[in-house]
């Protein structure tokens, strides 16, 4: 159902600024804080005492303290210390990789010997001056899967988002599926069409005329285990479209972390990283205000469809040409599932599990 | 546990006025909305596509646009376009027969083959003007069979509705149950008792004094699979009664069509038809209100009983004289459903299902 | 899972004052009322005509009445009469022992030709007039048994109650478990410790200085099936502590009643009873409001302990010398257990059943 020898935004910064942080990834209950020297880490959430939860407690000089009776846990998952105990006994509850990157909290939910730091997702434009990125996170009820069709296919734009980042012209522009290794392409491109009001607004704000014709595209990308990063932008029309100097153009990156909690809910960490006016505050917040808004329009589509799919598990959903990108993007997922589960069941031993 | 091939009444038209609208009937999830020319349609709520709920689209010249990705479904269960793909070989879905009457919506949830308009329960009062109509709609989570006990035995008036339409008269008229075909019809009368509020209200809507002794009665009407229509009133005592003239009594009915959702929730439409004042807005209000009061002392018991039962499944419960309405009712129903899922059985073919 | 020929606090009298009380005790649906002569009785809260829940009924000149159609039920659960009916031939519902005292309704929720009220608890504070008891209840979503050894390890105040009771001391002296017959006793002593807040306010309370180092001592009691009384105080340091003149210390019990509703789930009745200024009724409510606040703390800890162990049934908590209160008090309740359950199969005949 989901791969977990995987990187996944678990959370950001901000949430575990006050204290430790509980979350279901993958199935996992895990706690995440801030340990010794500020370094993040994870084990369960579970306190091999009695079963508490220690993301109910806090953390003290770097070291996660439950907050039913105070044993103190080891970030590898190995109690450190209790009032008046002996605890070299006590069972070991799991430990998780963990990094901070890119303004972000990744887990490796899976064995924590395979997460190698380097296999995190590298996001160019979070580490370049001349970019700004703001975001924010959903939790929602469905199959993290049906996040990735919905990013997949932006004909739904036309139909969800009428008001905002729709346009009929999106459904006339038959979409391009390539596959680029374990990368799944998506392009779609517009040629000659009147900005759409969230359009009109970003390229007011790049100083650019909002009333005038525009080339438009859509370059979305998998890429395992469930990150989908979209290329969006208009130009003024007849420059070249996605190739036109950046004085005609206002492009962006639309960023999406599709993290799983269960087989039917997930988190959804979305944002928009762009490359003008890095440092204009007003512009992110107003660009954040304007996508939470539209991201959450599919909230409610997302969540009834899985409820519809729950109540018909037997039937078969169609998988149209527009449907290419989501279609190829399960196809990756499940060979490398198989790929993970041959792995587990042949090489445990291998991997120290 | 319900009946399939039965007209049920789905909707008020004022439900379909600004949009789509899903309902669930007799576990059949449908959408209902207004087509071409305005007429009436009813598909499943289950977009072939990706399972979205169509309900949560819209319509555009007559015809029911997904509001997930623009599928276009027509008012037969087959899809008719859908942007930039040919819909030829969609797989398509059911269609229910639905029809509009008495200011009601009505869906026949089975096999759309053996849909009837004819069959339809009949209404005298709703196509006469010397008539006047007002009711509302409850979802209750309890079987539909519950409410059928319930408005067959109007003992309970005197313990749940004491402040309104109940009265210690009604516990010691015994009523009389009879069968005709497949109706069961139970009748009390009390003589010389005095009115309670609600027939108070009634009687001074009618210009008659309401602080004399009346004759009362309760004819309640069961018809398969769910209708229940109870003729009420009351006259000044001594003039017949239920046979009393015209100006000498208030009377009505009330008008419970009860229509199941799953096994255990149903939707109430209940209202009061009356023939006096037909063009008094004003009493149509007094009297909804009135009722939707005293209608909803029932909501608790109904569903606090349900909670009982399903705790306590072996036990078997009373028929007594008072509950030989919803006895009999419960026979009739028992009967038809035999029948109904034999005619399934052995003749599938011959209905083309 | 739970004792069920015992006694345990069903309700306080305040709860029936109005009329009938719907309460699951031990798996077992319950209706509390006050019937003939102002006595407490419990039959189950199951009206054998229809299976109305009897609590949405009221009483009448001291019967139970069902407000669905009238029936008059027993307090041996006997239907006495129904208007209109012959009720020789109602099946019999099932009745409860009940018993008013020291201001509590204690419900046998087993076989009630077993229930000897001489084997109430006894509360001796309860009948002495320099004793005062204020208390509250809370629902709570876990195994009541989690409640037993939160209680009997009071370690948990230190980081469960840091702004109020606890204090690092608490960690720091270890405590002794002891057993006198069926009861569990695990005591604590601190000596020349802070006072914290409040036993602050309950030293000023009691016109001693807030601000003097203390002795204070901590002795919890468990006795079948499920209460807990705690032995608490602080005395001026040096007097002898537990064993202190009046004059230097405040004590009083914490009073626990855990009444187990299913087997995640229960009522918890928590109270105080002090020895000072008993008539004051200002303390008593300025301690029920502190203590409230307090014992609200664990809710969240042991609803969300309770999902942990849901979540991960396989794992054995640890059992530390500090549990060994918990630890002992479960071994006392599965032996009791144990002979229950084998008394109900060898002799099911010699009680009655």
């Amino acid at each position: 159902m989901f791969l977990k020898n995987a990187w996944y935004v678990a959370c950001t910064p901000d949430e575990i600024a006050e204290g430790p942080l509980g979350r279901q990834i993958c199935g996992e209950k895990i706690v995440f804080y801030r340990g010794e020297g500020g370094r993040v880490a994870a084990v369960e959430d579970f306190c091999p005492h009695r079963g508490a939860p220690l993301s109910l407690g806090t953390v003290r000089e770097g070291k996660l303290v439950c907050g039913y009776h105070g044993l103190t846990m080891g970030c590898d998952g190995a109690t450190l210390a209790m009032p008046g105990q002996r605890v070299d006994s006590f069972p070991r509850i799991k430990s998780f990789a963990v990094e901070e990157r890119y303004g972000f909290i990744w887990v490796w939910p899976g064995h924590r010997e395979l997460a190698d730091p380097g296999l995190i997702h590298h996001l160019e434009w979070a580490e370049d001056p001349a970019w700004a990125y703001g975001g924010g996170r959903f939790h929602i009820q469905c199959d993290y899967r049906l996040m990735i069709d919905n990013l997949m296919d932006l004909t739904h734009e036309t139909y969800v988002h009428a008001n905002s980042i729709g346009q009929k012209e999106i459904d006339e522009a038959a979409p391009t599926t390539t596959i680029e290794g374990e990368q799944v392409v998506t392009s779609r491109h517009m040629e000659n069409v009147m900005p759409p009001p969230f359009w009109q607004m970003a390229l007011r704000a790049n100083g650019l005329a909002d009333d005038k014709p525009v080339d438009r595209w859509q370059i979305c990308r998998f890429s395992p285990p469930s990150h989908v990063m979209i290329e969006v932008g208009v130009a003024h029309a007849g420059y070249g479209g996605y190739d036109a100097p950046d004085d005609v153009k206002a492009s962006s990156i639309v960023v999406d972390f599709i993290t799983p909690e269960t087989g039917t809910s997930h988190w959804y960490f979305w944002g928009m990283a762009r490359r003008f006016k890095p440092d204009d505050q007003a512009i992110t917040d107003s660009i954040r205000e304007g996508q939470g808004k539209i991201f959450s329009e599919d909230l409610e589509m997302l969540e009834r469809q899985q409820a519809n799919l729950l109540a018909y598990p037997d039937r078969r959903l169609l998988g149209l040409n527009i449907d290419a990108g989501g279609v190829r993007a399960r196809g990756i997922l499940s060979r490398l599932l198989k790929a993970e589960q041959a792995a587990a069941e042949s090489g445990r031993a291998a991997i120290g599990a």
